[in-house]
């Protein structure tokens, strides 16, 4: 067999490797612990020890490899094919990360922001696949984001577009890691949602969260919306600022790019139609009355794997492109 | 001569209408009563009479017209022509324009958002001739927006997008003419910057602008930059809600689309330095500290011509696209 994608999707904590044909069909994925703290050299070793592995497993050796796609962590300098930093790889500083994959191989590397990549799966084979123009947002510890227009992924003029998490909504409302106040990324991430719920409990609303807090020590995403499944206020008060916060943060790219669909990612969307019947009812509350279509607001299809097929997808238009 | 591109700009009041070369050259233009009163058919007349007039004085015929582009108020369809509604052309109610217009002189008709037109005419010719990726604002009664990404127009799924004056800024505040709280449009618009003034001159703030408000009944959006040039303090306040407004719009613009340039233009730009020295001073309050690069911010430089040039470049495009 000849005519292999590999896409790699490089996170703080694992690295995950999926070797796909030339029909973007996964033949093999496997995931391992990035260890970061070891340093790019290391990791990019790993990457391709890994990758080397999977292919042996399936009878096949790297000399298939037509092309690489790795998705990581920003901000990045995608056209040199350099991360510049990453608050999750701490050790990643100006690393040449394109150029130390295409050393090895000798192919084609392509670097690109991993909601970018994620967008691009989704966009590709996910749930985007019948549209020209959509909007992802990725909603975990932070927000990312990817937007297609035109049936492009809208990259910018250093490659750094669609910092989705870091639209401000609330000007000078909660601090955000990035140095900005009042972004979506404070307010509605699975962390920003739990914070909010612990502070709100430490400061004396009632809750059923109480008891979590003082047992576990800390909320999570999941407990706050577990405890709105049952009914419990502040729960509801909190999820509907997470709700709110992200209905805005759509009618704003409604206005932007109009996109068809606007599709959400991550973690978080294990809370399900509780977090989705959130979203449309607070994105009816905002929106224009002057054009009655709106665009469809649902979940990903593809799961873990979207960044993993995105990267593989992006790899395979590199070639096309040359 | 042959290869004349007719490029109109429909505005409520007045009806801009420029002949240009194959270079995109203007050789003629003018500028008319748009009568938006006496409904569409009346309207179409008037565009294709002095357009044909226009020609004639420049000894050509209506027959040398290779395409035209018509830039009009929204909501539209585009793709099919059609102007839904506008608040400036009462009378239009899902107008077939394109249709109307190509009917008349047998010639291909491309028909775009005004803003769009304006966005693309300073793209091509303007502020924006030598970048790939531009975000562009007209300040004037409202707000328009335009976008450009990878060199193309963001048109959107039906070809709305980029109606920036609705992003939303401060959520649930002020009423917007859209329907929405908070919209950009709703702060810093020249008519919203007026109405500030004005409202808190009534409220009983001390301001020079008063003595404006009882002789003339109003307050004008040039009133309140003159009176903040001659140091009036409430002129302050009203104009650094203006350029904080346009400041969160900037760096939000800057993390979806990334553009290398802001451009503003409209009636307000007239404000000067003034308007754009606030705009930059509140974008670097509020932009991230993760990446040093910022956009450059700038006042578009085509003037009024910039809506019939960019409707003439956008027919000249429809013919190499077909």
């Amino acid at each position: 067999m000849t005519g292999i994608f590999v896409g790699v999707d490089l996170g703080g904590t694992n690295v995950k490797i999926g070797c796909f044909d030339r029909e973007l069909k996964l033949i093999a994925k496997t995931s391992v612990a990035t260890k970061a703290d070891m340093g790019p050299e290391a990791v990019v070793n790993r990457i391709c020890e890994t990758s080397e592995k999977l292919l042996a497993k399936n009878g096949l050796l790297a000399d298939v490899i037509e092309a690489i796609g790795i998705g990581a962590p920003g901000p990045l300098k995608p056209s040199e094919g350099i991360v510049i930093a990453s608050p999750n790889l701490p050790l990643f500083k100006n690393v040449p990360l394109r150029k130390m994959l295409s050393d090895r191989w000798g192919r084609e590397v392509v670097l690109e922001n991993d909601a970018n990549a994620a967008c691009w799966g989704e966009y590709v084979l996910g749930a985007g696949k019948d549209i020209e123009d959509m909007v992802f947002f990725t909603l975990g510890t932070g927000i990312g984001g990817g937007v297609v227009v035109n049936g492009e992924l809208v990259k910018g003029c250093s490659g750094n577009a669609a910092e989705l998490g870091h639209i401000i909504i609330y000007p000078n409302g909660r601090q955000c890691n990035c140095g900005q106040r009042g972004c979506v990324e404070a307010y509605a991430s699975a962390s920003s949602t739990a914070a909010r719920a612990a502070e709100a409990v430490r400061a004396g609303e009632r809750s059923s969260l109480k008891k979590v807090l003082e047992e576990k020590g800390q909320i999570s995403c999941k407990d706050v919306y577990e405890h709105l499944a049952a009914g419990d206020k502040l729960a509801k008060k909190i999820t509907d600022e997470t709700a709110e916060a992200l209905a805005i943060v759509c009618v704003n790219m409604l206005h932007v790019t109009e996109p068809k669909r606007i599709v959400f990612s991550g973690g978080m969307i294990a809370a399900g139609d509780l977090l989705l019947e959130g979203i449309r009812h607070f994105f009816k509350k905002h929106i224009w009355t002057l054009k009655a279509e709106s665009p469809q607001i649902c979940f990903a299809t593809l799961g873990e794997d979207a960044g993993i097929i995105g990267a593989a997808a992006l790899a395979k238009s590199s070639l096309k492109n040359r």
